[in-house]
């Protein structure tokens, strides 16, 4: 499928450069927004002018969206006043209110001033929700029906009122106080008889969330109950928005992303890796190459103290890394499993016991079998002496339960301390793990071989 | 809102213990699939199959998708056989199928007799296409509309067939050879004029997948073009099934564990953490741990053949773990960065130079900060001398220049030869840094302190 989009895209670029509008207008037409969006990041921005010139007015509109920032800036000053009004009217309030955190202040003045007076309103209540919150990802372009609506009547709303709304196929019953009583589907309504009341078929037991709940546990709500769209309520129960599932798929894909880049110790931010500049790229990774680096004076001041030791049995030095690594490999395994565990709620802090209890036993089994391949290994391959083999691998057995006892404690311990567990992935576990495998070594070293 | 559930779920036991069935069945009623589905993870599996027989008939086929694969086994084989029928004919073909796949032979053939024989047939198609194919996801409960119905007669079409339909927002629009010819909506059919046909407002440039395509391609592209459903057709564009939203969103979710578990050496699987019993945690784990101890064989060897270097300058030695870790901190920020890149289709093989290029400048920047750092901590606190602090530094700066560079190209040279680009995460980057950073630091000292 992406060969065939890159032989479109040739030949718009063909047409482009031919000036061939005629053929180019048919071209564009078969293209959706999403690769339309793509298209642009591909010419130059006057061709993305000129293009997006042809595009029908609610195509325009979704491809506007789907644009990087930076395009979106260059499409804003292009456009003519009446341009940016037709575009502004066309998108949903969610749609608008990204684009403006993105955009500098004097185009942010420019949209603002040809919104309409109430979108205005609008994107300053949802501009004011914290960030990550529920309100800030929220869209207000729902269907709300009354629950003595009959089904024909509530079909006439949506037709009346259904052009601008960002989903119709979950609607929101609310009394006069737009407090939120019901929901229903347009598959329910279709399919039931069509002279019932809404509030006869509607759902009673909305789940919603509040505004200020966490982006994150919303989406999961609306995964865990495979709804299209989740009502977002205030403090007295009434509706100020829904959040839709296109947007949910972004929280958790961004979750994830964000996830793995604090579990591989570097600061997230929101744009993509090629768009980002070497200097913001160093920003993300230096701060915790530094920190680690630092704390790797521990096990440098360990090694120094057992420097006497070292001399006296040389061939210790050459299994350092081996431990070291397989320690930070036994921590980081158990680590990653329990962060993504407690980010999916797989796992909570309750299961602390049972979690450690299976680590114990898990490590125990994973240690002695490779203490055993270990010992073999050195006995056959190195040849090095029978002491030197148990004290090695002794401390191999060691260093993976400590790793993995370590590595499944520290994320529920953040957890339970509002942390990110994340923090507690293999880079922090290693350098831990590190100091702790070698102070383990030199003792077991020191009483067996009477160093 | 956990807390709230949770109160219920109390509730709930107590009217259970108590035998309280009047005021139960009023309780669970107000219960989703999901919650019910959790409810029963946490009771007897006597009064789950009391408290499934209370619910509705739809409700209970719903909470029997979400059920974990042995409680269903538990279910199906308390079911009488008329139970058994009832919930199969409730049941979407894509999960009868994802059920088949968990249970033990037995009760396959229980579920197989008692399903219609087209569904027996459908089953069989399925279970032959590839795993992790669409599919092998699919269901074949769509709803398909012609060209030449009229908007009210398509309404009348999905009025009578639609019960039994996964979704009915998005409809097919299909020839009498079963090919697929245009997509449309529920909400352009209520938006538009009735009397027109379907032929006229539907949408002929059909985004579609085939059986044999890669799920995760899938369900990237439903994300793309924010689709509800994605047709799936044959080799000769017959529309035999489609994918929904929500199973898009589990392969998206499931896909990030499984890449978060490569990346971490741990061989993934479907079950969650505490679900999986301590060998086949080992099994998970205790390969990886064993090839990546046993490929520091590597580093011993570098070690050991700098013996006479490291016993002339004992002091060297303390600064092994600081080297290996940064390097390793270092390789796993890009490889993780460019894997998930990869993944999100938001780097290309072609991207490679502009990659590398991008590495090298960042490794720069962030080496030579390191340095710098790093020599002035040895010159100010561990007050090793001129000499010792330059070697250490400079060999910072390399190892973090070879680690980022290791780190970028090793995932973009995975997914070019088809391999998983995840492998290439921090620990195999880590044995490979850690053996290169040797090499260097014993050159440069050999060269620097004439060892």
């Amino acid at each position: 499928m992406n060969e065939e989009l890159d032989a479109i895209f040739e030949e718009i670029k063909t047409l482009l450069a031919d000036r061939n509008y005629a053929q180019l207008y048919s071209r564009i037409r078969i293209l959706k927004p999403a690769d339309l969006a793509l298209l642009f990041e591909d010419i130059p921005m006057e061709d993305v002018i000129l293009t997006f010139r042809l595009l029908p007015k609610d195509t325009a509109a979704d491809t506007f969206v789907e644009l990087e920032p930076d395009r979106q800036m260059h499409l804003i000053t292009a456009f003519s006043d009446a341009e940016l009004k037709a575009v502004l009217d066309e998108l949903y309030l969610d749609d608008t209110v990204d684009i403006i955190e993105e955009m500098p202040a004097n185009v942010v003045r420019r949209i603002i001033r040809y919104s309409s007076p109430e979108m205005r309103q609008s994107i300053n209540t949802i501009l004011n929700y914290p960030a990550d919150s529920a309100g800030s990802i929220m869209t207000i372009e729902f269907v709300d029906l009354r629950a003595d609506m009959t089904v024909d009547e509530a079909f006439e709303h949506i037709r009346t009122t259904g052009w601008d709304k960002e989903t119709i196929y979950t609607c929101y019953v609310t009394n006069s106080d737009r407090r939120l009583e019901g929901v229903v589907t347009v598959q329910q309504m279709l399919l039931c008889d069509r002279s019932k009341t809404i509030g006869e078929i509607m759902d009673c037991n909305v789940i919603s969330c509040k505004t200020g709940d966490d982006k994150v546990e919303v989406a999961q709500t609306l995964k865990k109950y495979n709804f299209l769209a989740l009502p977002v309520v205030d403090n007295e129960n009434r509706l100020v928005g829904i959040v839709t599932i296109d947007d949910a798929i972004d929280v958790l894909t961004d979750e994830a992303t964000e996830d793995m880049e604090i579990m591989a110790a570097i600061t997230p931010i929101e744009k993509t890796y090629l768009r980002t500049g070497i200097f913001e790229t160093w920003k993300q990774r230096f701060p915790w190459l530094l920190l680690l680096m630092l704390s790797s004076t521990f096990t440098q001041k360990i090694i120094s103290s057992a420097e006497d030791a070292l001399s006296a049995c040389v061939v210790l030095t050459a299994f350092i890394p081996m431990l070291m690594g397989t320690g930070g490999n036994a921590g980081g395994q158990v680590s990653v499993t329990v962060i993504r565990g407690l980010s999916l709620d797989e796992i909570g802090f309750s299961d602390w016991l049972r979690v450690l209890w299976k680590e114990v036993r898990v490590s125990l089994l994973c240690g002695s079998t490779l203490a055993a391949a270990n010992f073999a290994k050195l006995m056959l391959f190195d040849r090095v002496t029978l002491e030197v083999a148990a004290v090695v691998s002794i401390t191999l057995l060691v260093v993976v339960t400590i790793a993995k006892v370590v590595g499944c404690l520290l994320p529920i311990a953040a957890k339970r301390i509002r942390l990110d567990p994340a923090v507690m992935a293999s880079p922090f576990i290693t350098t831990i793990v590190d100091a702790l495998a070698l102070l383990t070594y030199f003792r077991i070293a020191t009483v067996f071989l009477g160093l």
